[in-house]
């Protein structure tokens, strides 16, 4: 297998290349309308620097006409397919990953790369998003990256225009996004951060593989995944996430600490609803050893705070170690993706929050809304129908079904619904999240 | 298998509990002059305060009489023998990681805990050493690890002294140094630094296991791996190990950016010497697709410059990503710890800082030295002794060789060999390391 990227070098506009050239990208990028960014997908940034100073010549002079731009230890060419060791290795995985200076991603690439989310058979090419502010930082990963010789990771890029970072991914992880600042109202969070997922979401309907999955972790993430799948009217509704997952990990914890079991025995917890502080950690249905909740914990008063104690953690962590939770959320997003790609434990289920479609709970359609999910493992989910309702648990989802469909009303704008009209109740962000 | 940690309230003095209070580490402690320190092994962080307000009392109560100072998910108890999932499990291993609060730890916990450095079959206890200082930080750190529900982190506990963190440890991961100051010294680095590793050396002899493996990543390494290994008499120098690992990767990967090639084609790969820029990248025996790296690259100005193109590496991560290269050290220690624990390939080799004692290229005896190292997977290596000689090679080791036969004069006060006597020729620091 050739492994291709284009190297243009910064402010030389948009230089056609593997990347980028495709007819049919071309056609699809055409008909979008585009503010003119710098082309700047590349890999291996001291390569690049290195051939400018006439160093790494003999390298550019073998490779072939074909891939001249491009330089540096991700861009070399081999054949998987040819060597004992790699032959019956998968086709590579491309994913996209924005925010990719930040420090979330900074945990998450290196995970992705090792083999620890989609297993040691596959390789992967990692295609960096980043911002102008943040390029000199995507270089620093690209470089760590190849510092680190993971042989699963075949390719890096990095870019700061999604139209050429999200060519033909497979996967796009979204976890850049605006912090509130100071003082910010969060309909103007909304409205900035939807923006980039509204751009983000037309760049992957014109240039992302058909059959792209999308897990938005920048907040507020489900509204935020309900823009971007309105902006990628080509791409499958089914196929956008929102992160609930680090919520279902933290209120495993929480149930297992308070029963005096080991985390592993605690299943089918359920976050409903939205990432914010109406989420609904769901111990109707959870089970702690195969048991309801309800029959090994019988202290009514902590199982109604569960929900708090769960909201409470990021809060208590920023104190403690002073910035927020970017390992455990990497986790979390791995965990997340290891959920859609290999089946779902007998009987078992996750939460991710998906758009809404017929959904059997009676939760308001065209929303991104978490809910119990299960996988066969093939990138796909089903809902879960074993699910019991009790009038506590109904009314905190009618709540965060609330506060969704307000924050959709508020996005009219960007999800080409009309004009917005934001009538937020009250300040609902989980404490210390981006 | 019952795993027991001991809970002691801040600034309750020393609580004796199971981890500190065994007959024998009694007896080996009372030999030690300690300074006086709060007690501070701790697990489940939030645990504790949730007994200090009644809410886990349920749990305290259920917990047999020996460990009823400890609670939180990674003190709950269990028999990984009664499950069909857990019973071919081994042995516990435990882990001590210092600097724990620190970048570095912050990748490298979340890498041990999740099974990619010794095995889907290894579970895990994480004894993290921090500081006064940091000890909130470490809290977070503990909370992160417990809400990231890895099925093998069977135990995490925290502390601030290194008699009752190192109890009983197989690995011993010493991360944390102070940084250099602006301004300051190398030999008044080394005299810091050194009294840190002295202590920890102290700790080590007295209560971890007989044959723990020391890993030094806390620089100047070398010669605190020294300082460390003089201080703990009990433990075979042998096993003490300063790490070079990252500068291998970083020549590794630059030989396979020249040649055109990917990482994985470059081989016996040695870094001699000192973790300075007295180190010495040795192109002499490193192969490319199994020939020799002169063979292959044959622009002798690139080789020359190769180890300044290593060394510079450093700096230049510093200078794009704007902090020191946390997540790629992380990985370097893993594959140092993994080349110790699964058996070398074929005909390769690795590069590791170890005791001189008896080795065969003549380098002097009596000092920490990165050389080519083979392991058979159980701990332990053997130098290589396949390995070529020239002048060029050999003129630059004699000069990483003289820097730390200088460095241990200087730090003599701290390894018991009288009066230090410092003259140090130049700072050989290497750019933005800790």
């Amino acid at each position: 297998m050739g492994l291709s990227t284009a190297y243009s070098p910064a402010g030389s506009g948009l230089v056609p290349g593997p990347l980028g050239a495709g007819a049919g990208a071309a056609r699809r990028r055409s008909a979008q309308v585009r503010r003119p960014r710098l082309a700047t997908v590349r890999c291996s940034v001291d390569a690049a620097k290195q051939v400018q100073d006439g160093v790494a010549t003999a390298v550019a002079a073998e490779a072939p006409a074909s891939r001249k731009e491009c330089f540096g230890v991700f861009c070399n060419i081999y054949d998987l397919k040819a060597e004992d060791k790699t032959k019956s290795w998968k086709k590579l995985v491309n994913i996209a990953v924005s925010g990719a200076a930040g420090m979330i991603s900074n945990h998450l690439l290196f995970k992705l790369a090792s083999g620890e989310v989609f297993g040691l058979d596959q390789p992967i090419a990692l295609k960096l998003l980043g911002s102008e502010r943040s390029f000199q930082a995507l270089e620093g990963v690209a470089m760590e990256l190849e510092d680190s010789l993971y042989p699963l990771l075949r390719e890096v890029s990095i870019g700061i225009d999604p139209y050429e970072v999200f060519q033909d991914v497979d996967w796009a992880l979204l976890i850049g996004a605006k912090p509130r600042g100071p003082g910010m109202e969060r309909a103007a969070l909304l409205d900035i951060n939807g923006q980039i997922f509204a751009d983000q979401g037309k760049a992957l309907n014109a240039v992302a593989s058909r059959n792209v999955k999308v897990l938005v972790v920048g907040n507020p993430c489900n509204t935020n995944a309900l823009i971007c799948l309105k902006n990628a009217p080509n791409i499958p509704a089914k196929n956008f996430h929102a992160l609930t997952r680090l919520d279902e990990n933290r209120a495993k914890c929480q149930l297992a600490l308070k029963a005096g079991v080991f985390y592993d025995k605690v299943s089918n917890v359920t976050i409903w609803g939205n990432h914010s502080t109406t989420q609904v950690p769901d111990f109707l249905n959870a089970k702690i050893d195969g048991r309801p909740v309800k029959e090994v914990i019988q202290d009514t008063k902590w199982l109604e705070e569960f929900t708090m104690t769960v909201q409470k953690r990021g809060g208590a962590l920023i104190q403690k170690w002073g910035r927020s939770s970017a390992a455990s959320t990497a986790v979390s997003i791995v965990d997340a993706i290891k959920s859609l790609v290999t089946p779902t434990p007998e009987g078992d289920w996750f939460s991710t929050g998906v758009y809404t479609t017929g959904n059997p709970y009676g939760i308001a359609e065209d929303i991104v809304f978490s809910m119990p999910c299960r996988s066969k493992g093939d990138g796909d989910y089903e809902l879960a129908t074993d699910v019991s309702m009790d009038d506590f648990l109904w009314e905190r989802i009618k709540k965060s079904e609330a506060e969704l469909l307000a924050e959709k009303k508020c996005v009219a704008h960007l999800t080409g619904e009309g004009d917005a009209f934001c009538d937020l109740p009250e300040d609902t962000m989980l404490p210390g999240e981006k």
